[in-house]
């Protein structure tokens, strides 16, 4: 039984200091998330596959664990992204008719890691306004994750902005079969796959779709992209967006640095606006994506405008500092009925007390212990130690 | 696609109110464990079957739902009990020599309902002492659970005691075949199928079992069984440790109503000595059960007496009252400086502010409302709705 220790590859086990900053960095967003009106929902980890991958594409398909399920027979999912469960929850459940503001927090399961260091169990965080097609809720969202990121720590970020109709103007009559492989190459920017793939396409397409491939970095690309991309109404309708989006993130958050990269299109394929991701200064991995997708809902027959983004909480506690351990109070055990109403009564104010166990005196401890309950006189008091 | 909303069975959303109380009730938890000394650890969902499994019988076995990894091939399990893992943990990850308490919150699944109402999906939350094998670290974990309960609004608990090791002595000499059976039958007070299931056994044996299906009550429990029941080294230590415990817990707690029932000896194969269950005032269904499972961690290699208990947070959540939402500010959009400061200074102080999206101010908030941000004289004001 040597090895019934060992888990399996890219799973591992949070132990106390990390899993004490995540929880602290769960409760910094989910009650930032409350201070801006969004409600927590808590969609379940197991669904049908066949709603689960309602409107989602392939990629999440290979990344979602398949099950068989005893009690019908059918085969279920356990999820590997929240954001389409979401959704569901707001075209079926609450079938509200104004704007719904929602977020999330819990695991998701990947079949394969996203990268050579990542988990294959996330713990996601999310955020979504569902009802509103206006830029304001897409300003929202973002300013919601800047503050959260900010809150964790996270102090000159970057926010990546692109557009998914750019790529889409340009993909109107070109097979369907190449748009998924097209996307990867223009997010990787990888000339000698984008030459091979847009090999046969009519010219002015193949031309602006290896140029896409090259509209990335500051406030200087929205302009370079006017000049360079087809004048088509949905590459006029992104550039505008994505002009007043980061002068309105600029207004309210002066130390985000703007990036743009007009040909990464995002890594879900359901985005159908203007789509972000923002990094933390000097990092080569997003901390958080997001965006517009008015259409996941229409699958669960409710085409509700949506726009959202998610951030997975182990990533966001090994990029942020932690903050120490509080300390804590060592006390004796004992019977005496005033020893346990002063343990109690400390814990109460929410101090840490921990009790020594008889026979473990001489134990160090793993809290810090600053104090301890001793008596004096007959009371019960704290003492340095 | 019209049935992409539906759930499995027994599988279900959690909604705003519902999310919100657990969330409550959740931080009460964690950080009453804190305040004992218990430190938070995220085993992960999914593990290589055979460590999962290791030491924990056959139940836990058919409640686990089981994939293939692509990485490894091997045939991994979703959790069903978090407890082993934390036994795990402790025994190999953290290594220490002295006493460890560990306390963990997620989800498990189950390919099926433990009842008829039960969720295959609850939220365990759990504590566990490692390391001290006397009794002070089971009346620690029961006055945790009881504090824990009693944060929540569970106001007249029953706790209700029994030990493993009554069974175990009688069951010395018994074929291993009938264990799970006899003490599935006890568990039920089935007295035909203890008949049945006791054919061919030694008659004081059967005779005892029978007996100990009948020995449940109040305090009177326990001498009824120092006089029926034959007088074992076994038997002898799980009654006095039961009357230690429970006039211990009294002491403190007194407003809780002791059972007795020693014939049930809890859901868990690896309990190994005093177990306990709390219930509600009038409930049949136990809110937190625990117990004494010295021998888990052997398989892990390191075999550390052990005490702790688990609970679902949506039963409790579902079974306790819930706590009125919060008040909400309500405010307008708009670009103005001053506004948008007024709002995340609002946020800062712990308010909801709802900003009211253009086009959607007529519609009614799900947030309670009560106040309104309003311009008076060039200064941003709270008014009451």
């Amino acid at each position: 039984m040597s090895s019934a220790w060992l888990l399996p590859e890219h799973i591992a086990d949070v132990l106390p200091s990390e899993a004490r900053r995540i929880e602290e960095l769960r409760r910094g967003l989910l009650d930032m998330a409350r201070s801006y009106g969004f409600e927590l929902v808590m969609p379940p980890l197991l669904e049908y596959l066949e709603s689960l991958l309602s409107g989602t594409g392939h990629a999440l398909d290979l990344q979602t664990f398949k099950l068989i399920d005893q009690l019908s027979g059918r085969t279920l999912g356990v999820r590997a992204d929240t954001t389409p469960q979401v959704a569901r929850i707001d075209a079926h459940l609450l079938n509200r008719a104004g704007v719904t503001r929602l977020c999330y927090c819990g695991p998701v399961l990947h079949t394969r890691p996203a990268g050579p260091r990542a988990t294959r169990e996330p713990l996601q965080f999310g955020a979504e306004i569902y009802g509103h097609a206006g830029l304001e809720a897409d300003l929202e969202v973002v300013e919601l994750a800047l503050d959260g990121l900010g809150a964790a720590g996270v102090e000159t970020p970057v926010l990546d902005l692109g557009d998914a109709r750019i790529l889409r103007a340009l993909l109107q009559g070109v097979e369907r079969g190449r748009h998924e492989e097209l996307a990867a190459a223009l997010a990787r920017k990888d000339a000698a796959a984008l030459t091979a793939l847009t090999d046969g396409l009519a010219e002015p397409t193949a031309r602006a779709l290896r140029q896409l491939a090259q509209l990335y970095g500051g406030p200087e690309v929205l302009e370079a992209a006017r000049a360079v991309l087809p004048d088509l109404p949905g590459i006029r309708a992104a550039l505008d967006d994505l002009a007043w989006l980061a002068r309105h993130v600029q207004r309210t958050h002066v130390q985000v640095r703007l990036g743009f990269d007009l040909g990464d299109v995002g890594t879900h394929a359901y985005y159908s606006g203007a789509r972000f991701a923002i990094y933390g200064a000097g990092a080569s991995d997003s901390l958080v994506r997001g965006g517009r997708y008015d259409e996941v809902g229409a699958v669960f027959g409710r085409n509700r405008p949506a726009v959202g983004f998610s951030l997975d909480l182990k990533a966001l506690a090994e990029r942020t500092a932690s903050v120490p351990a509080r300390s804590a109070v060592r006390a004796p055990w004992g019977e005496a009925q005033t020893l346990r109403e002063a343990v109690r009564s400390l814990r109460r104010q929410g101090e840490t007390v921990l009790c020594v166990l008889p026979g473990h005196e001489h134990e160090g401890q793993e809290f810090d212990c600053d104090r301890e309950l001793v008596a004096v006189d007959g009371q019960w008091v704290l003492r340095a130690l």
